[in-house]
C-alpha cells in the first residue's frame, strides 16, 4: 500500500508541475482564458498536461488495484516506467509532436499491464 | 471491495479502448497533434473519450465509497449501468451527437446514485 | 477515512453540478456537440468544469493519502478550502476570467499541501 501511495504522489507532483507550466504558458504565449488555442507552443504544453491527466485517471486506481491483488514490488517498476515515460513524452512533444510515440506507448504499456495484472490477480482470488 | 475493483477495472479497460480509438482516429481523419479539431468524425471520437473521462473522475471514487458505506451487491448493477451506458453513448454520438441524451442520462444517474447512496450510508454511520 | 470520503463526496457533488451547468449551457448558448467553442459564456462554463476536473485528479487521491499518513482532522480544513475555492473560481471566472487567480491559487495551495503532507508522513513512517 505504501509503495502504491508513494508512486501515485510522485506522479501527482509531476502532474502539478505540468499544470503550472500551462498556467505560466498563458502569459508567455499570450493565450488568454478561456481560449486554449492560438499559439502552437502553448497548445503543446496544454496537450502534454491534458494527455497526462487522461492517463492518470487509469494509472491511479490501477496502481492501487495492482498492489492489492498482484504485487507490491513490481508496482515500483511500473510506476517508474509511467513517470519516466511522461518526462519522455513531454520532451518529445515539445521538440516535435510527431515524435511523441515512444513516450505515449510506454505510458499505455504500463497502464495496460497494471489493469490486466490487477484483473488477473483479482479473478484468481475469486475462483 | 473486490466487486468495486472488478467494476472499476472493467470501466478502465473500456476507457483505454476509447482512448486508443482517438489515437487511431488522428491518422484516419488527418488531425495532427496538438490540434483536436478540424474533422467532425475525429471530434466525435475525441469528445466520447473526453466525456467518459469526465464521468470516470466521479465513478471511480464513488464506486469505492458506495461499497464501503452502502452495498457491495448493488454496486455491480450500478457499475453495469455505467459501462453499458458508455457503449450506448458512444454508439449514439457516432450516429448523431443530437441523439446522445439517453446514454448521457444513464451515466449521470448511476453516478448520482453512487454519490448519494455512499453519502447516505456514511452519514448514517456517523450519527 | 470517513472524513476523507465525506470531503471527496461533497467535492464530487459540486463537480456534478458544474458538469450539468455545461450541459445546460449548450442549449442556452447554442453550442452543439461536438463543438466546445463559439460562445464566450459557454466557454467559461466549460473551462470552469474542465479546470475542476484537472484539480480533482490530484485532490481525490491526495486526500486519502493525507488521511492515511498525516492527519484525519486537518483534511477537513483543506477539503473545505478546496471546495470553497472552486465556488470562488467559478464566480470569478464568470465575472471575468482575468480575475480568477485567487480561486485558482487557493485550490493549488490545498492540493500541494495535501500531496506534500502525505509524502512527508509516508516517508517518515518508512524510515
Amino acid at each position: 500500500m505504501e509503495n502504491a501511495t508513494l508512486i501515485v504522489l510522485l506522479a501527482l507532483l509531476q502532474y502539478v508541475w505540468l499544470t503550472m507550466r500551462v498556467g505560466m504558458g498563458r502569459g508567455k504565449y499570450h493565450v488568454d482564458a478561456p481560449a486554449c488555442e492560438g499559439d502552437e507552443n502553448f497548445e503543446r504544453l496544454f496537450r502534454i498536461q491534458q494527455n497526462t491527466m487522461e492517463q492518470l485517471i487509469v494509472f491511479i486506481p490501477a496502481t492501487y488495484a495492482f498492489v492489492l491483488y498482484m504485487s507490491s514490488k513490481w508496482v515500483l517498476a511500473l510506476g517508474a516506467v509511467f513517470i519516466i515515460s511522461r518526462f519522455l513524452y513531454s520532451a518529445e512533444y515539445l521538440k516535435d509532436p510527431k515524435t511523441r510515440t515512444p513516450g505515449m506507448a510506454l505510458t499505455m504499456l504500463a497502464n495496460v499491464i497494471l489493469i490486466l495484472g490487477a484483473l488477473f490477480g483479482l479473478l484468481k482470488g475469486m475462483v
